[in-house]
């Protein structure tokens, strides 16, 4: 499966087309818009997100709520535009439009695209360039993850994701009972935090960042649970999983790492307390006493639950500006605001819950058969039983 | 550009073919057998590394001491072989002979691929999986990471990988003067540490975990200089160099994580204390005032040294086995000993290193002209000279 | 460069999406409206083509007028959607609207894709099939072709298709003067041939075959001049251009074949009548004494124009039907008649000319760096004065 | 599925490596050696074929001849080398050794990718182009072809090349009882052709070029059996399985054209009959009453025997020489004769066996599940199943 997104954040449309999507999946338009309703939420949200009520509609590959096998295009338009029809108008504009155009950007923020695309591409105006780079992008992102995870809801396989750490508050209390307590608790969540105590305290703590004119960051953390054993591959470097995951999660917007299971934990401990020890019974088949490798090992899956955390940096759109360089007159300034978030670690957990379940159902799909979902089904089944009786 | 590599960790050879390289450049065996002695030394090293010392062949591609343009096969043979022809060899055996294999492996290791990957392609015997997802492997990496190394260097990019921790042990000193001192400082250590009070300390924990039958990972660092502006795009979630470089340091067995820049330090700071503030001069156009990003932002080079660190888990063939499951009898079991390292952290650096420079190499090779050495170079030039301008 | 099209023929919009444009090429709607509007012309088309006025939208990646570098999204609208909203919609239906569902079709037409795609993709009613199949999402690769072909005139480089047979008509007389030359005639034919008097008689077999309720197909050829030495290469099986083009051409709906140069004549002659000697001077470098190769020699462009022809089949939708088999009731039957055209060849020579500037366009990015419109022309430029020079 | 191929026509060996191949599958040298074999029989072949007698050996991948899901890497070695060691070496060599540097070629020869490969990669000495577009890298693409045949014979599908003309020599009788009898028949014929008496004529215009300094192309034609329905697909333009196989094809040297099923002849011809009339019976389920499409419809297997030929040109390499010009002296000169065959048609029809077998293998194990023969041979056995039932 594959797919590619357009659109930018002041434009007409964002748009997305996934090919390659089995036939034969039941599918909505509510199914994906409850996923970008929560990208919407969360705590620390800018303005921009009480504008945008993102509605995705579905343009074609779905039928009667069934999926055909042909391509799906997802359209999710931007209130905002009637705002920015000259601003951001495809039409020729005239040299004198050009001079007032407002809204020109010669002053690029620090942490930005900005300036590295500005010269790449051979900007002037750096609107050209934020336009594209802006985390309203995600929002077809999710959209593909919706479709995603409705395929691996029918192979029995779930994913969650929630925030670990806010600023330098982090969750104490991470033991949940089952990923649907998991789903349940932090779906409640202002900030998508298991441990409601930690939660009031991130509230906090982003409260008093944008008092500051600041913005904070923070880590989030994806579970995948009902994973086949074997899915991802050590016979060549570019088919192992985790590989595939951490490119995933390294392209969202402002993410800088990413870990699996004990990730950098494991530096500093000793072989025997970070392997997991090998268990079988009758009924399960081969399982592991513990997951410190996080359902991953050999670049394949090992049934256990999948564990990837990422962090993501705090939002480089400060009330408090840093130092930059306007490129006309190359005159030292304080970078523009733009209107934004103070921080979107929860809607971000939103964002890579959507990344790792559309690299998880590909690598499913590519693995268990390409064409209708009940076939995939099947083997997916077959793989489990064959798992147990090995 | 792109590779493929090939072999068994006790077959004949291994292979890799490296396809798109850009004619004209000067490259040697001396060249590519240089990093592959630079892979099998440090300390912490099994036997296996006295058996074989890495040689390795052009067998095509080259002409002269110049690159065609053509494919480029690498062969490095396995010493080892003379003693596994019958256990690895390709001919058919007869039942008999099947009956009496020697070396044949029931018992998966904890951490390993062997039991996901028996699964996976239905192999009984997980020799079948183990001698290939062996780190083995990696040898050939090292030799496309030096040919991309050798096209970097004819572009004035310059690649180091270095060892940060090994255990609990965390190197102090790391403020390095240039990356040619940083490469001269590490080369000597036999721990690739820059600080060398740590690098005695290491050695000191290596030696402790290989006397509790143990093994320890660590934590290695790799810097590239010399980058010109905007390498790699926003344009698509797909062209972020930072989403393609984690993927690259994932791929590497038994890593765990990876981070750029501050990484995940970034989650509890404030936005002003993790943006890098522009600045500009006539000289040299614009710079950071600081690098906390890694010399990426917006998934784009920011012409500031790429910083990237990958934490790889300690080797899980211990001589202190973990508990594991016959598959014939599903007895539990002690895991069995399979000759090895009890820590490969300073030999993960140069793979480190290797998998980014190609990494680095294809995204410049693709953007700036596919053919030949001298026009890709002007065009870096040119570049450099535009971000001056700009 | 890549691109994704979706869109079923009577849903609600057909969609593309452009990814890896280079930044700062001109292009407006009329553009790509302009070569919309040529695939809709030609004697022979069916009623569809008087309901739908195709209009192409830019929803992204261009702004007054100038790409961005970002991906853009283009979307045709189906006038004809307002009466397939109930049959095409993507919500869900009851079971009893399900029972009452019109235009449901069990009946596959030979030729078509309907029988092999229901049984792929488990579709009963093989209006599933057919709404992907149909020729109409040809109308987002001519969009796509406008693109690529804005993309090659900055280069310097023309793309010129025309129709050379329909049904048993050949044009005899095909020396064009130029490939402005080709162009202006063959625009103002309403069968696209340069040969006035064969397009006649070709008009005359279309209209023969309509009353006859038949349809029938025929032969385009496109023409690529201005292209610089040495793009493709002959390196790998996969570089070579007239693979790629080839992969094109018969990625068209209803098209069976592709030659290159004299192609299948090649066969019956003798080397010495097929090569094209190789001559030189001050002025032009080296060129060609004749273009029997159909500019291509080993994978590479010679420089002289390249020439690709490719044949079409009749329609399969024909008024005077085919036996075929009720998939529910088993029975034969006479194949259904949607309403089509009788002959699409001239149409048709506007997909090849799209189909065929999208690979060279993508080939010539690739291989003159990717980002920016203005720096490849210079890279192109001063290939073409290196092999002058050479 | 993936492939490398690597190697100089007078280097050490030819390479390439085979990636994804599904595990357990039974595989021997000798498989691959009775194909290439195959490649170097055929009347009209040079004297290279006496010095060579090529002969692959599995490097990796395949222990006791069961393939183990990691990487196929397979060898041949030029018996010729040793002749070649000086002036094809990789070491590099002083300036004398240059200057005196026996067998450079300034003059290119029409119809090969001298002049375009040395234009495009800058070399001076046109031996460093000719030793990669040479022929004689097809050599492991029939190795590559040889192991997809496998994985086909293990599903039911089987492959025949054969020759349809030669010069203007056309084979009348082709109309074999069985893929069989057509295997058996054209294996023991000089030019591989079905009718023996067209294969005599074959001869005698081979043997004429010959004694004029002249070389004669030809027409092959490959055919596929025992393909389950629904394989490729028209969801997306670049997932139809004629196109891929078209682009296979012309990817080998000196093909000029592609048709399937009647090509080419379809332009001439109305609609009804052209299309084949779909047929049903409780047996066999969905046939088709003729084959007129050569078994697509829709970029997808009907079912019904793939039928694809392919066009060679006469071989460039002429001992009646064509104008061409020395790039030093840039004075016009006769092309200079290299060591070739003078007909290359029957050989090529061995080439196209496994260039055709190598993509219709890929896109099954793409589409029935990647990892376990015998799970894919279940799967391809099921949709039979279905395609009969549906």
């Amino acid at each position: 499966m594959r797919y590619l997104t357009a659109g930018e954040s002041h434009g007409p449309q964002l748009t997305t087309i996934i090919e390659g999507v089995p036939a034969g999946l039941y599918i909505t338009e509510e199914d994906i818009n409850f996923e970008l309703a929560r990208r919407q939420k969360g705590h620390g949200r800018g303005r921009r997100m009480q504008i945008e009520k993102d509605q995705a509609k579905i343009m074609s590959g779905v039928r009667h709520a069934r999926t055909l096998g042909s391509p799906i295009a997802l359209v999710v338009e931007n209130n905002d535009w009637k705002h920015w029809t000259k601003i951001m108008g495809a039409a020729p504009i005239t040299e004198d439009e050009e001079k007032e155009m407002k809204r020109q950007i010669s002053r690029p923020r620090p942490g930005h695209a900005d300036l590295n695309g500005a010269i790449k591409y051979n900007h002037r105006d750096m609107r050209n360039v934020l336009e594209r780079s802006s985390a309203r992008e995600t929002t077809v992102r999710v959209a593909a993850g919706a479709v995603a995870k409705k395929i691996l809801s029918e192979l029995g396989i779930k994913v969650a994701g929630h925030v670990l750490q806010i600023g330098a508050v982090k969750a104490e209390k991470t033991e949940y009972t089952s990923i649907e307590d998991l789903q349940r608790v932090t779906e409640e969540s202002p900030v998508r935090c298991y441990d409601e105590e930690a939660g009031k305290k991130m509230m906090a703590a982003i409260d008093e960042a944008k008092a500051n004119g600041d913005s904070i960051g923070g880590i989030v953390e994806v579970i995948v649970e009902g994973m086949p054993v074997g899915v991802g591959s050590y016979v060549h470097y570019d088919r192992k999983l985790d590989s595939k995951l951490a490119a995933a999660v390294l392209s969202i917007n402002a993410f800088k790492g990413v870990e699996f299971g004990i990730g950098f934990e494991a530096a500093g401990r000793n072989g025997s307390e970070v392997h997991d020890e090998i268990i079988w019974d009758e009924e399960k088949g081969y399982t592991r006493a513990t997951n410190r490798l996080g359902g991953l090992e050999g670049g394949m899956t090992t049934g256990m639950p999948i564990v990837v955390r990422g962090v993501m940096k705090p939002i480089p759109t400060l009330y408090k500006p840093l130092k930059s360089v306007d490129i006309e007159t190359k005159e030292p300034f304080s970078a523009s605001i733009e209107r934004s978030d103070s921080c979107a670690v929860p809607a971000a957990s939103v964002v890579a819950e959507a990344a790792v379940a559309w690299e998880i159902a590909n690598a499913v799909v590519e693995q268990f058969g390409l064409d209708q979902i009940d076939r995939i089904r099947e083997n997916v089944e077959n793989m489990r039983k064959l798992s147990r009786e090995f």
